[in-house]
């Protein structure tokens, strides 16, 4: 059996870098192979999206797994290699997964109670959207709370090495739960500026949340100024925006995890 | 270690009836003891709500387990459970699993334009809810589409039995995407006469979802008026009520699962 793991968080999943990556092409993930007994083969958006009949070669004639991390519908890139396979008569069996769309659930928000999810990107110099905020907006209007998945950028080439082409990548970079806060603020700031009247403010009540799923998960709950110094630890990290009217339950299950007045730790999960 | 499992719907999950289950108590699920190699404690809705510091109970000095369909925070219920737990200083871990709240992607609609999820009760001759209408009329008003679960019956007592106090149950009931579109129709009816233009229609793009995840998972595409007497054999069923607008990937991907002209039988996933 051929076995593929995708790097990458289109699927919106609690997706990590595979420990012992070796980010040069052909990529391997060691911890993983061990596990599984197989020889894995690392296959990041870029090979997904262009070479999905590269991934689909011989399945016709042999099995290939394709593993991903959260539920395989969290991205269309999916759906197109089920569409391909469709077309060449490769049967195929889908196994779910939990994913951040509903594991968010643990900080006690109420799942049914989520509106559209949004994704924030690393701003650059030039390229700086502002565009998921109007969902953001919607949601709040009609009382959903909003999850942010953040940003992951990983097998990024400089402009420099891109355009001479060589293959050398940057060290992967995840969004941290207080980069996404102080973009929110900053665009909260830009529509004042433009006399507009923010849908969300340095008081809204948010909740980060890290490596949700793992034993050092760790959830924080307090305002949008506070996400920006309350201190997560390591990627990956998600940020829930909520809506205008929160349930005395939600409320109740979010103070396990507030921030302590003077402190912009948050305590762990399992910390009771 | 004390296990509890959890029969019911209440966390979105791709709930089932535990083969062998004794539907009087105490109840034991045997092929999911055989599986475990430990013996089961069959936990109802009721029990959950109610006597959930009797699940709680020596909790602080062994350990004990509480297995639910989906993933624990699609219910209300299990938050509450974790409150007990931390007013108890009963330190816990929850470990996610796929739900019906995400695997739905499986029918090619895209996870991130889900609207609000509702749920379709049983109707009675006195009692026939359509609330829930107003928020799929929203969810299409912003081109969300709209995950309906369906009702489920179990430990039901008929009036009789209820009055006299006789712990004697009706046979379990799951309502089919069949009765739900029936219901649905019925309530764009009554709109109708009421004067009011329905946000649903006969022609409505919907699909129905039959025991999703499993080998012989069903997936049909087609009208709501279609949804009234497609096949798709026993349960759990669920049903969706597409957006106004709908991806052309998306569409694609309905296209595998579409009911054949002048037929009510739907492909199966894997029927490729």
């Amino acid at each position: 059996m051929v076995v593929f793991v995708q790097l990458c968080r289109v699927n919106g999943g609690n997706c990590s870098r595979p420990k012992g990556t070796n980010f040069g092409a052909p990529a391997t993930c060691r911890k993983q192979e061990e596990f599984y007994g197989r020889k894995l083969i690392l296959a990041d958006r870029e090979e997904v999206e262009q070479e999905a009949d590269n991934i689909l070669k011989d399945a016709d004639i042999s099995d290939v797994a394709f593993l991903v991390v959260g539920d395989p519908f969290g991205a269309t890139t999916h759906s197109d290699l089920i569409l391909r396979a469709t077309k060449l008569g490769i049967s195929y069996r889908v196994i779910h997964n939990a994913s951040i769309m509903n594991a968010v659930g643990c900080c006690g928000l109420q799942l049914y109670k989520f509106g559209e999810t949004v994704s924030i990107v690393f701003w650059t110099d030039t390229w700086r959207p502002e565009s998921f905020f109007d969902k953001v907006k919607k949601n709040r209007q009609n009382g959903m709370h909003t999850l942010c998945l953040l940003d992951i950028k990983v097998k990024e080439q400089s402009l420099e090495n891109l355009i001479k082409g060589r293959k050398i990548y940057e060290p992967p970079r995840y969004m941290s739960v207080n980069q996404a806060a102080q973009q929110l603020l900053e665009i909260v700031q830009n529509q004042r500026t433009r006399g507009e009247e923010p849908a969300v403010t340095e008081e809204t009540l948010c909740v980060g949340l890290a490596r949700v799923g793992a034993e050092d998960q760790k959830i924080a709950a307090g305002t949008l100024q506070q996400m920006c110094t309350v201190d997560l630890g390591g990627p990956l990290h998600s940020l829930v925006i909520t809506g205008g009217s929160v349930h005395p339950l939600e409320m109740e299950m979010l103070s396990l995890f507030s921030i302590p007045e003077a402190s912009s730790e948050s305590r762990s999960i399992d910390g009771l």
